[in-house]
C-alpha cells in the first residue's frame, strides 16, 4: 500500500537521494497512502491531500529539521509526517496513545513548533528566523506554510507588518486553496482570486515556466526570481501588491501539485535573504475526485469507501442529533420569531452548524473569516444597535477572542449570545482543541451569565431565554457530539437564570453537575441507587449566577457534595461552588458540606476518544461512582 | 478660557449652526481650552491635539448621535467629548467620579461605542452598519477614526477583510500621525509613509485642494472623488493598494488639520455607499510646541505649565524607583550576563521601560507593534530556538493574547517569561484598563508558574529566577506605579519556585498576600500590633505552584485566614487557598481554618486614583485592618 518509493522514505535524507524525476511518482504514493489509510482510520483528509507535493518540495529541497518548517494550523501536515519519520505508524493518528493530528514538538524534531489553533505560523517562524539571527546562524531557513484561510486571522497580518520591516530570514509560503475549512471568505480571498486569474499569472506560467524543461530547469529556476521582479515591476502585482506594501517581497502564484516546478523555485528562493513570500495554488482534496468536488464534506470524512471515496454511513438508528445540529436548528426557529436575532460564525458554519441560518436566511447569518476577535467585537457592534447575535465560536477558539469578550461585550452589558460549541474534552484533535478552560475563564467576568446544558432541551430552552430583553451578556457551552434525547424539539420555555434543578434527592452525598457531564453522574448515581445508596444529583445549570439559594438547601441535607464538570478543576464550576461555601464558612456558618471537586486535572489532555478521556480524567460514570463509594465509606 | 465660539456649543447642533468659516477659530479655541485644562489636570494630550479638526468636521458633517462614531483607543476623543455636551465637565477627566479618559456608552449617547483598547473600531463599527442594514437604514453613517498604530492590530485586519467583501456602509478614517503611543513600527507604517511622500499625493494635494478655495470648495469637494479615481487608477494607488486590495475605496491622504477641507471630503463621501477609507495625516501634539516635537513624552505627560508647555517636575525626593523602572533596568542586567536573554513589547517601550534595552541593545529587543498575540507568538518561536525572551505586556492588554499563551507557550512548556505590568488597579485609566482578571485567567493554565513580588528585590529575584534553566513558562506580575525601597538594587538571588515566606506570626488569624498589595496588608497588620493584636503574614510570592507546605503550617496555626490580592475575587489568589483548604477537608482533615477572601469586587471597577479605588474595592489598609477586627471579635 506505500509505493515502492515511498516504503523506503524513513528519513528526509532518504527523499534527499531521490532524482527529482522521482518525485511526482512519490506523489502519487503518498497521496495514495494517505487515501487509503484515512478511509478506514479517519482524520483530516482533504487538507493534506493538498500539500502533497508541498511537503515533499519542502524537505527535498531544505535541510530539515535544521531548516524550520511551521504547518499553520497542523492539519495539513500529514504528508509532512509520514516523510519525517513516522511513515509506519500513521494508522495510529488521532488514536489515544498515537500520533497526534497535529505537530507537536514532543512528537518529532521535525515538528518544528506544534499548531492546532491557525495564524501563528508567522510569528512562530519569525521569532526562529531572529533566534538564528542573534546566534550568528546566518544560512538555516525559517519557513512558515500558512493557507488563504489562516491568513485572514489577525495574527498572521501582526506577523506580516512586523516581519516586513525585519531582515529576517523568512519564507512565507502562502498555500492558497480558496477553502479553510469552509469556503474561505472576505476581501484577501477575492483579491487572491483576482491575483492569479491575471493575465500576468498566466503568462508567467506560461512562458517563464512552461516552455523550460528537463535540465535547464535549474537555471530557470534562478532566473525566475529575476524574471518576476522585473516583469512584476509594471504589473498588477507591482510595489503595492499587498504583501510588498508591508515589506515582504513577493513570487508566485505558482503551482503547488506541480513538484519539479516547486523544487525549483524553492532552491531559488533559499539564497534570497530577507522576508519574502511565495504563493502557491493548490487543489484541497487534490488527487481524490470527491475530495475535490467537496472540500467541506471532506475536511474531515469519517470513513469511507478508499476505492470510490464514498462517505460510509454511520449507523444512525435513532440517535439523538448532535448538540451542534440542535443549536443550528434552534436558532433558525428563534430567528423566524424575533427579527434581532442574527448568527456569527468565525470561519466554522459547517463545523457548528450556522451554515442551515447561512442557507436559510442569508443576510442574518455571517461568517466572518478565521477572526475570532473581529467576531466578537462586531456582534458587540450589532447588539449595540439593538441586535440580539449569536456568536457560535468553539470554546478553545474563544481563547482567542477573551479580551473582546471583556471590553467589547461584558463592560458594555451587550445582549451578545455567546455560543460555545466544542465545551469540554472534544477527543480526537486533543489538547489543543479541547474546550477545558471556558468555565474559569469567563466566570470571572463581570455582567456575564454563564450557562451549560445538561441535554439538548436545556440548550434550546437556554437559547430561548437568552434572546429575550434584558438578558445581558450570556454564555452557553455545550459538547461536541450526541445530545440525549430521541426527540430534541420540546416547546421552548423561559428559563429562570441563576436556577439550578434537583434531579433526585438523597441521603448524605449529593452530586453538583454543570452541563452534559451530568449525564455520566445521573448513570453513576443509578449504579448506586441499584446498590440501595442514594445520592442526591442537582443540574446546577448556572455557573454565573451561582443558584446560591439551592446550595444553601444542599447546605442543610448533606455532609458532602462532589462536584462534576467537563471543564478545568482549577478555577472551574467546583471552584465557584467551594467560594460560596468558603463564603458562609468565614461568616460563621459552620453547617456547610465538604467539597469533593472532579474535573479535568490542571494538564494539557492528551487525544484519544471521549470515553476514553472520560476515563483518563475520572469524569466518567464508573470514576463517579467509585468517588462516591470512597466518600460514603469515609 | 473656554473663547466665544466654544463656550457656546452645548452640542453638536450648535456646532452645525456655525459658519464653516468659523471652524478653523474654533478649532484655535478647542486646542487651547484642551491644552490650558490638561496643564493642571493631567490626560492624554498628544493625541487629543491631533483630532481637533477631526472632531469638528465630524460633529459638522454627520447628524451625530444618530450618525455613528466609533473612535478608536479613545484617548483621542477628548474634542469629540468637548463638543458633545461634558464641555464644563472636562476638568474632572479621568478623576473619581468624574468623565472617563475614554468613550463610554454610558457616558454619552455620543459616545457610540466604549474603547480603550486599540483595534477594536472598525469591527464595531460593521457590526453597526449591518445593523442599519438590516433595519432598513439606508441614511445612517457609520465611522470608525482608527490612528496608524491601532491599524496593525490583528483585529482590523480582521474588520477590514470581513468589511471589505460587505455592502454595509461604513467609513474608515485612518488618523495617520507615524505615532501610537511610542513611535509606530512595522511594514504598515513604512507603507503610508511611502504613500504619503508619494508625488501622487503632492500633486492631489496642490492641483485639486489648494488651487480650489471659498465658494467653489463645495463642489471642489464632490470632484474630489471622481478626480481623485481616475488619476488614482493609473497610479502608485492603484487597484492595487493595500486597502482597495480588501475591497475598500481609498480616498486620501489629506491634511487633517484643516477643517474645511475635511468638511468638503467628509460631506462629498457621505453620498458613497459600501466600504471606504479616507486617509487623513495629522501631527500628534499639533497646536502645542513642546508636544509637537516631543509626542511620545506628550502622550500623558501629567502636569505642565499652560503657557510654556513645560513639564512640572513632581517632587521626587528619595521616592522608590517605579516598578516599571526596576523592570527596565533589570532586564539589561540580566541580559549583560544572559545572551540568550531578548525584551519584547508590542508597542508599550517606554510605558514599560523596555526602551531602556532598545536603546543600549537594539538588537535584542523588539517593538512589535500594537500585536499582542504576535507578540507572545513571536516569543515562542525565539524560545523554541533557544532564546530566553522577556514578553512585557500590560495585564489588561494580556487578554488579548491569552489563547497564544495557552496555545503556544504554555502547552509546549518553552521558557518565556511573561512580565505583566500594570496588574491589577491602574487608577485613572479605570475599567478597560485595570489588570483585574490576570492571576485567575492564568492559574487555571498547565505548565505556568505565576508569581507577584510584594517589593522591587522580589521583582528583580523573579525575574532572576525566570531566566534560569528549565524553569519553564513563567509569570511575573507587578502593579502600575512606584516600588518599595529607597535602593531598588538588591543583589538577585534565585528564589525557590512555589514557596511563599513568613513576614511575621500571630495567634488567631493570619494574612496571606500575594504581590505589592502586601504592603497594605503589612500597614494593617502593623496598626493591630499598635493596638496589641498579632496578627500573621506571609507574602505567598507564588500563585502557581502554589505552597501547600506554608499552607498546612498556617492550617496548623491560625483559626482563620484573610487572603488579599489586588486582583478579581471569583478565581483568583484566594480562591486557590480555598480550593487547597477545600481538598484537604474534603480528605477528612477537620482542622482547617475559614478563609475570608479579600480583592476585587465582581464588577468592573470605574476610575480615580489608585489609594480612592483601593478604598472603594475595601483593599486599602483600613478596610484590610477593619475585616481583621471584625474576624477576631467573630
Amino acid at each position: 500500500m506505500q509505493g515502492v518509493i515511498l516504503e523506503n522514505i524513513n528519513t528526509p535524507e532518504d527523499l534527499r537521494r531521490l532524482p527529482v524525476s522521482d518525485l511526482t511518482e512519490l506523489a502519487r504514493e503518498l497521496r495514495r497512502y494517505i487515501i487509503d489509510t484515512l478511509a478506514s482510520h479517519p482524520g483530516h483528509l482533504a487538507s493534506s491531500l493538498g500539500t502533497v507535493e508541498l511537503a515533499i518540495a519542502l524537505h527535498y529541497v531544505f535541510n530539515t529539521p535544521d531548516d524550520k518548517v511551521v504547518w499553520d494550523v497542523g492539519h495539513q501536515a500529514y504528508a509532512h509526517k509520514i516523510l519525517t519519520g513516522r511513515r509506519d505508524q500513521f494508522p495510529t493518528i488521532r488514536t489515544y496513545g498515537g500520533l497526534s493530528g497535529f505537530p507537536r514538538m514532543d512528537e518529532s524534531p521535525y515538528d518544528a513548533f506544534g499548531t492546532g489553533h491557525s495564524s501563528t505560523s508567522i510569528s512562530a517562524a519569525l521569532g526562529m528566523a531572529t533566534a538564528s539571527k542573534l546566534q550568528g546562524n546566518t544560512s538555516r531557513q525559517h519557513i512558515a506554510v500558512i493557507g488563504d484561510g489562516s491568513m485572514t486571522g489577525g495574527e498572521a497580518f501582526e506577523a506580516l507588518n512586523n516581519a516586513g520591516v525585519s531582515k529576517a530570514n523568512i519564507l512565507v509560503i502562502l498555500n492558497d486553496n480558496g477553502i479553510s475549512i469552509d469556503k474561505a471568505v472576505g476581501g484577501l480571498s477575492r483579491y487572491l482570486v483576482k491575483i492569479t486569474s491575471s493575465k500576468e499569472y498566466n503568462r508567467l506560467k506560461e512562458h517563464v515556466w512552461r516552455k523550460t524543461g528537463g535540465d535547464e530547469r535549474k537555471s530557470a529556476g534562478k532566473n525566475f526570481i529575476s524574471k518576476s521582479l522585473s516583469a512584476l515591476k509594471s504589473s498588477l502585482l507591482s510595489g503595492s501588491n499587498l504583501f510588498e506594501s508591508l515589506g515582504f517581497r513577493y513570487f508566485g502564484p505558482i503551482d503547488g501539485h506541480d513538484t519539479a516546478q516547486l523544487v525549483e523555485v524553492l532552491s531559488s528562493l533559499k539564497d534570497l535573504k530577507g522576508p519574502k513570500l511565495l504563493h502557491i495554488v493548490t487543489k484541497k482534496g487534490k488527487g481524490m475526485k470527491e475530495a475535490e468536488l467537496h472540500p467541506v464534506t471532506y475536511h474531515a470524512p469519517g470513513k469511507y469507501d478508499a476505492e470510490t471515496g464514498l462517505q460510509l454511513n454511520k449507523e444512525t438508528g435513532n440517535q439523538p442529533l448532535k448538540y451542534q445540529e440542535v443549536f443550528g436548528r434552534t436558532i433558525i426557529e428563534l430567528a423566524e420569531k424575533n427579527s434581532r436575532i442574527v448568527g456569527i460564525t468565525p470561519a466554522m458554519p459547517t463545523g457548528c452548524s450556522l451554515n442551515l441560518m447561512m442557507e436559510r436566511m442569508p443576510d442574518r447569518a455571517f461568517d466572518v473569516g478565521i477572526a475570532e476577535q473581529h467576531a466578537v467585537t462586531f456582534a458587540a457592534g450589532l447588539a449595540a444597535q439593538g441586535m440580539v447575535p449569536f456568536c457560535n465560536i468553539y470554546s478553545s477558539f474563544m481563547q482567542r477572542a477573551y479580551d473582546q469578550v471583556v471590553h467589547d461585550i461584558a463592560l458594555q452589558r451587550l445582549p451578545v449570545v455567546m455560543c460555545l460549541d466544542r465545551a469540554g474534552l472534544v477527543g480526537d484533535d486533543g489538547p489543543t482543541h479541547h474546550g477545558a478552560f471556558d468555565i474559569a475563564y469567563f466566570r470571572i467576568v463581570p455582567n456575564i451569565t454563564v450557562c451549560a446544558p445538561m441535554d439538548e432541551h436545556e440548550l434550546r430552552d437556554m437559547m430561548y431565554t437568552a434572546q429575550l430583553d434584558g438578558k445581558g451578556p450570556f454564555v452557553i457551552r455545550y459538547p461536541r457530539g450526541l445530545s440525549v434525547h430521541p426527540d430534541w424539539h420540546n416547546e421552548m420555555r423561559e428559563m429562570a437564570v441563576g436556577k439550578g434543578r434537583c434531579l433526585c434527592e438523597g441521603s448524605r452525598v449529593a452530586v453538583l453537575t454543570i452541563g452534559h457531564i451530568g449525564n455520566e453522574a445521573a448513570k453513576a448515581i443509578g449504579q448506586l441507587r441499584d446498590e440501595g445508596i442514594e445520592v442526591g444529583h442537582y443540574d446546577m445549570r448556572f455557573v454565573k449566577p451561582l443558584d446560591t439559594g439551592l446550595l444553601d438547601e444542599v447546605a442543610q441535607r448533606y455532609k458532602a457534595v462532589v462536584t462534576v464538570e467537563d471543564g478545568c478543576l482549577p478555577g472551574g464550576f467546583g471552584s465557584a461552588v467551594e467560594e460560596y461555601y468558603g463564603t458562609l464558612r468565614a461568616g460563621g456558618n459552620g453547617a456547610v458540606p465538604v467539597v469533593k471537586r472532579m474535573g479535568l486535572p490542571d494538564e494539557f489532555v492528551t487525544h484519544g476518544s471521549v470515553p476514553q478521556l472520560q476515563s483518563y480524567c475520572h469524569i466518567d460514570a464508573a470514576s463517579i461512582a467509585n468517588q462516591l463509594r470512597a466518600l460514603l465509606n469515609q
